[in-house]
């Protein structure tokens, strides 16, 4: 019995709650009592998720099983409690991280409190793309090569546009070195679980998988897993960070959607996967009709290195921008995107979808493709390549003036950013979306990134960290 | 509109979701479309809980004005994700925290990974009862001028059995010496709304506030709020410590919650508390009738030192444990509490309580009552105080080896405990419940505490941090 019947079940018991949560099972004001019915607390008979010995112990083990991992944890705080995890039980206060530069702040939020050394790994381009492919075995290789004591390294796959590394080789590298590792795949927890998907890290040689059930699943925000394989990683350890990251009042509604979702895949999963991809391969061809807009190939699918997860529409020869395809995807045709880049847009697509996911996108993409192609084909011809919105190029690997950990509790001052030129800054400086940091705490502003970011300023692209006062712009610097 | 009611109305829209979660908004498995509907990420018009600017901002702008707070923020890590923030950002790194000994485990968890130093305040013994007292402005006052270099004060109140503190008195000690107060009051959000309660902390003079929200007022487990006052706390910080120990994908329907219980109050807060507090003490008095079970008295509660959210129900001069009486009220009426110690139980009252929730426990405990006096009163009373279970007397302080940061990374092994007194412990060894620590890693195990952990040991009490193997006890040492 899932774990929601067994909520539902024991709401409609005669057992009198004198106990959290508040609400008593009863509806007071406008959140539906079936809800509140299966929202209790750690009761007689439904076991505790911090020292787990009965019905959520038999859950984690049918999602171990499901995923092919040795060991599954339910999280309650998203992928966000599960990295913090990962990174903290992985390393000893002050040990050294390689970890991809396009990891979740989250990383580097465990990177700050646990006192890290942390060295990066960059990506290259997708070739005709202004978004970055996932980390490769070779550059895996070649940053271990450059430094004697990194203990773990960190990896996001599928990236946030869908790209998929080969984690395989990767691991094989990594455990060459003796040290684990970790993979953020938030946004691959359906991975593996079809004929024509990459395969789940899990099974790929990862110690450490973490996964978003909200993001690619049909389970309730703010759910995750954390699976844990191997002998590289201190089990207590992990038990230890899950403790201190997550509510000691987990929520059993979240809980039961992580059960729900995982049910979903076991009954639903083999029909509903199938039909996924026929479809999203499906739509992929009559898109192939548009003039402006261009898309992933299929082929990067075929070849296990781009996840159907995710359609990036890239505005291609238009003279659209991401921001605007989004807005115009969203007035025009009620169509809500997850994220605008500045040359792209990026669409989710999962089990859950039906026909009108893939009728309403095509027809709309079409349509905006003869519109924005209509416009002003000719001069596009001749003016292709500057008519793409600003992106921040490859990044260098960074000046480091201070470490984040010290950086980021130090003194800062607002400095002028012309001025800030061959200074560590004090904060972050995102570019949002995709919200890889430009800067850490205590990495140096070089001239060459101070003039990219005046260009993305231009743009009136997002970027977090900066601000602005009678018509200059401020970061803080140590 | 309420949260809910948007998000609601959101889900009646002809919107098409390409983003997470990825449940689509539609019912796949058992978890009711309801529900789904309002399970939604941050998209246009819904505001970003990590930078909120519209309705999220609105909302948190209506908690403050609620609490006579400055400054509200919604938790969805439960109020572990407020101890968390609240001890990171009042102290820098390897500064000196004061707190009170019965803390939650998330502020000893804060303190590890802030490498801070840590004093304790140790509250006494209420009398006639065995559960402690909350902290007094003498104890702090004596507290803090044994030490110079304390940069901050935490306490707990209400603490779990329902002990409220004098707030507004400790407050002017710590400020005294210009350094924040920070109060735990998880077990207090509905304190100050109605005649006859205490006020809460926010208007008492504490910098830092944290309610769960589900404890104690009708919302969703894992809910809280945070609320920050005054200068002496760093706003930035608090932010900084948000995002890194809560999800970037927080839970709307958790949000929800939160509004709606708010709103609850609002509406039908005079009612409802006027109403619950009249009950509460109807109850009392009827339950003077018991001769074994004893409470503590109304006088506690009109001089605000006792909250009515709390039903502490002692033993007394019976031969049944608190755990026994727990099983009898479970068992035999289906009256589920909150938790069992060794002479009493506790059982929790909110403003969702109907009359059911008191006659019930009336009619229960006059007849367990009944029954447990009639057994053995004869011999029960020249053997009163024998005949009372084991519990912890009041802890000394601790003799500290190794700070708590340091000592929980260490290196440890398994010794048996007849053979680890005088050895500083290398984990937490807990008394569950009330889950204060009796001794945190690097603390020593002196000849005394080892004597009171065998005897709860022998009465069959949950101890945490300690292993049996072929009948002998081991804990982990330094």
């Amino acid at each position: 019995m899932s774990l929601f019947q067994q909520l539902n079940s024991y709401g409609e018991t005669d057992y009198y709650p004198y106990h959290m949560p508040g609400h008593k099972r009863r509806k007071l004001g406008e959140i539906p009592e079936q809800l509140l019915k299966a929202d209790i607390t750690e009761i007689d008979g439904f076991d505790n998720l911090h020292q787990p010995e009965g019905i959520l112990r038999e859950l984690q083990e049918r999602a171990n099983a499901l995923y092919g991992a040795e060991e599954s944890f339910y999280l309650i705080n998203g992928s966000t409690g599960g990295i913090l995890t990962a990174v903290s039980a992985a390393l000893s206060r002050g040990e050294h991280l390689l970890m991809a530069r396009d990891c979740h702040k989250s990383a580097y939020h465990a990177a700050y409190l646990r006192g890290l050394k942390v060295s990066y790994l960059y990506a290259e381009r997708v070739k005709g793309f202004d978004f970055n492919e996932a980390v490769t075995p070779g550059q895996v290789e070649q940053a271990l090569a450059k430094e004697s004591d990194i203990g773990a390294v960190l990896i996001v796959s599928p990236t946030y546009e869908g790209r998929i590394a080969d984690i395989e080789g990767i691991a094989r590298v990594v455990h060459s070195r003796g040290i684990p590792l970790l993979v953020d795949e938030a946004h691959g927890a359906h991975l593996g679980f079809a004929e024509g998907f990459a395969p789940g890290s899990c099974t790929q040689g990862a110690d450490i998988v973490v996964h978003s059930v909200h993001k690619t699943l049909p389970a309730m925000t703010q759910t995750a897993l954390l699976h844990v394989n191997g002998n590289l990683i201190d089990r207590e350890q992990i038990r230890r960070f899950l403790h201190i990251y997550q509510s000691s009042s987990p929520s059993y509604l979240l809980m039961a959607g992580i059960c729900d979702a995982l049910e979903i895949v076991e009954r639903q999963g083999e029909a509903r996967f199938a039909r996924f991809r026929y479809r999203y391969k499906n739509m992929l061809e009559r898109l192939e009709a548009c003039h402006s807009f261009r898309f992933v190939p299929w082929q990067d699918v075929e070849r296990g290195r781009q996840d159907i997860g995710k359609l990036v529409i890239d505005t291609g020869r238009s003279r659209v921008s991401g921001q605007q395809l989004y807005r115009m995807l969203l007035e025009q045709y009620h169509l809500q995107c997850e994220m605008a880049a500045g040359n792209y847009c990026l669409a989710m697509f999962t089990m859950a979808d039906e026909d009108e996911a893939y009728d309403r996108m095509e027809r709309a993409l079409l349509e905006l493709d003869g519109q924005v192609t209509g416009q002003g084909r000719g001069a596009l011809e001749a003016d292709e390549e500057s008519s793409r919105g600003t992106t921040i190029s490859e990044l260098a690997e960074p000046v480091i003036g201070y470490s984040l950990a010290e950086a980021w509790d130090m003194p800062w001052k607002m400095t002028k950013m012309s001025d800030a030129v061959g200074c560590p800054v004090a904060d972050f400086i995102n570019l949002y979306p995709p919200g890889i940091p430009l800067l850490v705490p205590g990495e140096v502003l070089t001239e060459s990134l101070y003039r990219q970011i005046i260009d993305c300023l231009a743009e009136e692209l997002s970027l977090q960290g900066i601000e602005e006062s009678g018509g200059e712009y401020f970061i803080k610097t140590l």
